[in-house]
């Protein structure tokens, strides 16, 4: 019988996880959600998966647009990642008034100074209940290696290279 | 056109992750592997996603045993990340004189004072190409919280709470 929610909610606070921003559309019709549920799917072709609630606001859009981006967050980027969360309460394009951003290749919103930032075009929808898993097939990244934001038992974070630790 | 494979590893190194060993099998035929690719995918049911390069020594019995552990490592078991990769040379059972294991509910090997254990039957398996996404329901946590091992960019990292860091 598989775990109660309370269970399977505790064992998750302890998966730590980078914080990223999942983007779609154009200015001034912009959606995006904070999400931790990112991972590399495949190398060859360079495939990331993105498991979205079907609830989040920005759900429809991201499956709509055909397009996305993953934009792996700094740690200075907390304000970027509240924004863009249901804490604020924005919803939207006005969840862009927080962070600078550009675009790529695809045209979906990549924001400035992210870690990593992945332009992705929707490959495939895999319905998995109460998500969705987005594939994204990557059409271009974008480096600026920094210090990533973290979340792990319901606190941002920050990480440090094991030799530091001693 | 998608990215290059040098341009998807440089983006993925950058996307930092949590150290998890996926095993599963009985003693003397355990087997075993190192992987950051997991993530939850929905809450109800419990699930959870792993993706298996089709070419790992494990893969096999990952998918035939249709029961399968992950076991997300605390900072002090690098050695076991380091014996369940490919580095040591290790293969199958010998893998499993790192660490010590017991097992909770599937009879999947667990790994004592690991940050947090799901033990999961597998519910389904997608095929992503040269990876296969399994797709696990977790019948059981066990929680150890402690600080957890990370890898970014090629370095074993651990996590500091954000509001230490200043």
């Amino acid at each position: 019988m598989p775990v109660s929610l309370p269970d399977f909610r505790s064992g998750m606070r302890q998966l730590a996880a980078a914080v990223n921003v999942i983007t779609c559309g154009c200015a001034p019709q912009r959606n995006g959600l904070t999400a931790t549920a990112v991972m590399s799917l495949t190398a060859e072709p360079p495939q990331l998966g993105v498991a979205v609630n079907k609830n989040a606001s920005a759900f429809e859009p991201l499956r709509s647009h055909g397009r996305f981006a993953v934009n792996v967050l700094s740690r200075h980027q907390i304000d970027v990642a509240a924004a863009f969360s249901n804490s604020t309460g924005l919803k939207g394009e006005n969840r862009f008034t927080t962070g600078v951003w550009d675009t790529m290749t695809t045209g979906a919103p990549t924001l400035e100074h992210a870690t990593v930032v992945f332009d992705c075009t929707l490959a495939r929808e895999i319905d998995l209940g109460t998500h969705i898993l987005l594939v994204g097939l990557i059409e271009a990244v974008r480096v600026n290696p920094n210090e990533p934001l973290l979340y792990m038992d319901g606190n941002w974070a920050g990480l440090v290279k094991h030799e530091q630790r001693k």
